[in-house]
């Protein structure tokens, strides 16, 4: 039997990935941090059969567009290269994250799909051959293998073996709460591969944001292992708005924000105004995410919930790491 | 009689004056490009009486604040040093300009204040000597001086000598509409003269700012010379992007932007996609100016006063310069 199935989160990054050094590889211009969600996942069964003769994509239940499907042959080439077979396969998706909303699905998704085509090759990797793998399909699949906190390091070599994620902190270890906000939104966003490459290569903030994050990073890392909340939402809060920032300098400019962004943002201002300890982050679309601690999310949620702009919140927490099933 | 009453125009900045390089002098980091407008303006009346003991400054028919009182009598200090006297005076300033809502309504101030005080001494000075006796009170009123388009050349020397205003184009040379729309605003802004110092201090992206900031110059110079309006609108809409992500880099982050902001820059995202040509500029605060043709204010005007968040629109054109009354 050349099947599996495995089941992945997606994470939020505290500290953000925004550029490649190397577009094939997916190596990135920086190191990142994330905490693995556990609300939002993908589930993926792969099958390799002898008898096809080309892969065949099913994602939630329809057949995939050509643009997807050719993504997924290209990873299950680079599995097919190391199990050193030629079979094609069925692969079938489950997608339980709000694709193209600004949340990384394809986090989820590459990470998932690499466990389940490696498994059913039976290649046993360990989870940093994985992390390595998942890179691949998308940069930050790498930190959907763990649960918790993890973080990404860049590495440096050109062959990208030691662009890897690891455990810095298990889920179970310091419990945050994650809100995730979908805000109504009149634009179709710049795909976030797309945005990256523009302000890498025209952005004159971009060496500027290249020369902060190490120290935002090591800031995060320092509030996760002393568990200090207020510290660590201001750094990633200070650290979304960067990665933002270099891209209104790309030419021309990129603007992932709309009207319900800062409705969310004022809000969370004036919960902090009122001594409720809550910070924002946001990725590439208008949707925002508020960190808070455990204690406050029910106050959090009621009252981002009334914005004119919101259509729904889901609240997170950290999650686990891949599973098989 | 040492007694004159000057008016002067506020001004928008098309490429913007962000961050100085001397804080006493108001000596900027960066050349800019600004329109005088017909519908702002401050008008002051300076008499100098031998029997005053201390300045006295009358500011919209009330008593002024310490605060703003001490500002007038240090910049009247230059000016008695001008004429060799110390006589103090009575100062009433009547000012058009929707005070504190990011608009430089300092511009026209300290413009006006430079053309009654000195006349009041009658100490006859030319355009290009109250463009660097303004800019001591206020960057931006050193090019309220004159009407229509005006650049401000930052200069090279540290006495300021060289950092001064003049007209590039006539106010009645190229008609353009200047839509500046006023949004509801739930949080006082920190003031533009903290801003641009944090910013200096603290920002990655300052750098990057002024390493763009002279090819934005240039290339809107160029698009005014040839009247081609959708070539400047695109650069002063990117030129104001970036002043702003600048700050987003600041240590913590200034963001003057709001959730009426955005419903602006979309709605004229939105009047682009129709094929009416709009962009939009703005300064430190949430509101918003709306730049297109003369031909298109209406339907501009129109469709942006529908926003739930917008308060109010006041149309304006290139204006004139310093007017003696």
């Amino acid at each position: 039997m050349m099947k599996a199935t495995a089941k992945a989160n997606t994470n939020i990054a505290l500290i953000k990935y925004w550029g490649k050094r190397d577009e094939k590889l997916f190596l990135p211009m920086n190191s990142s941090l994330s905490i693995t969600l556990d609300k939002f996942y993908t589930i993926t069964t792969v099958e390799f059969r002898k008898e096809l003769d080309k892969d065949i994509f099913w994602f939630n239940n329809k057949q995939a567009n050509k643009s997807d499907s050719n993504k997924v042959s290209r990873f299950l080439d680079n599995v097919r290269n190391l199990a050193s077979v030629n079979f094609h396969a069925v692969v079938s998706s489950e997608n339980v994250v709000p694709t193209a909303a600004g949340f990384a699905s394809s986090a989820s998704a590459f990470a998932a799909l690499a466990a389940a085509s490696t498994k059913a090759l039976d290649l046993k990797l360990n989870e940093k051959e994985l992390s390595i793998l998942a890179r691949q399909g998308s940069g930050s699949a790498c930190r959907s293998i763990y649960g918790g906190y993890v973080e990404w390091k860049k590495g440096e070599r050109e062959d990208g073996k030691d662009s890897v994620a690891f455990q810095i902190l298990p889920e179970h270890d310091w419990n945050l709460s994650i809100l995730s906000v979908m805000v109504a939104s009149s634009q179709k966003a710049v795909p976030s591969r797309d945005g990256m490459k523009r302000t890498v290569e025209t952005s004159p903030f971009y060496n500027g944001w290249l020369q902060t994050v190490d120290k935002d990073l090591e800031k995060a890392k320092e509030a996760i292992r002393v568990r200090n909340f207020e510290s660590l939402g201001k750094v990633v809060e200070a650290n979304a708005l960067k990665m933002h920032a270099t891209m209104l300098g790309a030419e021309p400019p990129i603007l992932y924000w709309q009207s319900g962004t800062f409705e969310v943002f004022q809000e969370v201002q004036e919960l902090r105004s009122q001594g409720i300890s809550a910070f924002v982050t946001i990725d590439a679309g208008p949707n925002v995410k508020v960190l808070c601690m455990p204690q406050d999310e029910l106050k959090v949620y009621e009252t981002i919930i009334t914005l004119p702009h919101v259509q729904n919140i889901t609240i997170c927490h950290p999650g686990s790491g891949l599973t098989y099933i």
